[in-house]
């Protein structure tokens, strides 16, 4: 069956030809995007995703493309017109299709995108069960990386540096040699002292649902929690390591360039948090 | 008449649906472009473009998506469906259509596409005639802007400051204070001393092809010419500034952030550089 995607206003086969050339995102990377884990048929952390993308709009200037009651009456179609129970949705908004110059003379009528992927709940066990390796990178981004949007080259070479390696997820470091995050996930430690640690969510890094909904759970299970900045070596020399997302919400790193973080399997901690995380998704929201 | 755009092998109207939505251009920005002026019907400095795009290719991996012979053809053959002979041709090679995932597992087929658009060679007239003015900002982008890539938003930002201030360009200023270059323009001044600079092309500004040309002519025409980073405080105390691209070649510039520079007019070292390249561009390649 041909998947289905829902692409400005039209309910159409995915691999159809769609998009205008003169799109701003595809000229410009002009846009905004959101990724929605999909169990059993919901949508993990919806308002929360939905609110970020108003954020990201705002910062960007660029116009709701809906409202998002509709746009969650649009997320239920697309998940059933494409059986999808265990997958993720992908959701972008750019800033319109205009002849191509940097600037915007007018607000342009945006252009919102969606697709529909199924995942195979497996894959999240294995993760889970065995943890994945990751390498370290210099960070090479741009400043507003608070701001999700679609500009992610630098984040495409940094994973792709990781495949190359045999590794599932390169770590960004910043000049002053300070972890900012994953190239698709936060990033996570347990320190020498206990303390659960991650990165403060400045303009350095995206401030992922996961993460704040595991800040949230680690307070809960009262967990020593701080969000402040660590080191490479830090990370190296850590008890735990683990990095988050809403494809997987918890991904243990049992290696960094190399070296075996703890016991060289995912630590207890980040596994009580992906279990409290999970048994959350399950309740209906 | 509808604009014909050149898209993945096919001459079609550039208003119609024709990208994928899984492009990876459309989702991660992973993709290359070169902008070609067009005047009396002959492609500037087409040679020195096409081998930039080779270079930027070979960075980031991406195939050739045809030999540069055939992409000649389809360029002429696109002016002429377009009938423009002053103008731009904008030429942009994506890696190819693939579910999406940050990584590429192999390599795809890129999606090639090329647009013309008309422009007015009066309005180049006017801004030799007449300057700009320009606004500094913070450069913001990423650690590689050697690589001409669509990954364009921090510039997009930057020009739309730029354009809702009433100023024509943005000039973006390194945490040190130097002037990196502008949003779509490579910076030049004629310092206190007579003499010419821009900044060396490090992985800190994109390589310009007038740039390039200009320097060859600053020493044919005897000039002093440094390739030497420059302050805002010295572009603003400077006798001349200009700003270059492949769209107008030598952008004179009367003013930074409200400050005037030399006699608030364009200076005469821009005027013979633009006239000497005007000249150039008239002769056969």
């Amino acid at each position: 069956m041909a998947r289905i995607a829902y692409i400005d206003g039209q309910y159409q086969p995915a691999g159809d030809p769609a998009i205008m050339v003169e799109d701003r995102g595809y000229q410009f990377a002009d846009g905004v995007y959101e990724v929605f884990a999909i169990r059993q048929g919901h949508l993990l952390d919806e308002d929360l995703h939905l609110a970020r993308l108003q954020n990201s709009l705002a910062e960007m200037d660029i116009p709701e493309p809906a409202s998002m009651a509709s746009m969650k009456l649009v997320m239920r179609e697309l998940m059933r017109r494409n059986r999808v129970r265990e997958g993720v949705l992908y959701l972008q908004v750019t800033r319109g299709v205009a002849r191509r110059e940097h600037i915007y003379r007018t607000r342009l009528r945006p252009v919102l995108v969606m697709t529909v992927t199924a995942t195979n709940p497996a894959a999240r066990a294995k993760v889970r069960r065995e943890g994945i390796s990751v390498i370290s990178v210099p960070d090479q981004r741009w400043a507003r990386c608070d701001i999700k949007s679609i500009s992610l080259l630098p984040n495409v070479l940094a994973r792709q540096s990781a495949y190359t390696s045999g590794a599932g997820e390169a770590w960004q470091v910043d000049a002053a040699g300070f972890v900012t995050e994953g190239a698709a996930t936060n990033a996570f430690i347990v320190d020498r002292e206990d303390c659960l640690r991650t990165r403060l969510a400045d303009n350095g890094i995206l401030n992922g649902i996961v993460r704040q909904v595991l800040i949230d759970i680690a307070y809960q299970l009262n967990y020593e929690m701080k969000e402040v900045a660590f080191t490479l070596e830090e990370a190296k020399d850590a008890q735990e390591c683990f990095s988050t997302a809403s494809t997987l919400a918890v991904f243990p790193v049992v290696s960094i360039d190399g070296c075996v973080i703890g016991e060289g399997k995912p630590g207890p901690v980040a596994s009580a948090l992906a279990e409290r995380y999970d048994a959350l998704a399950k309740q209906p929201q």
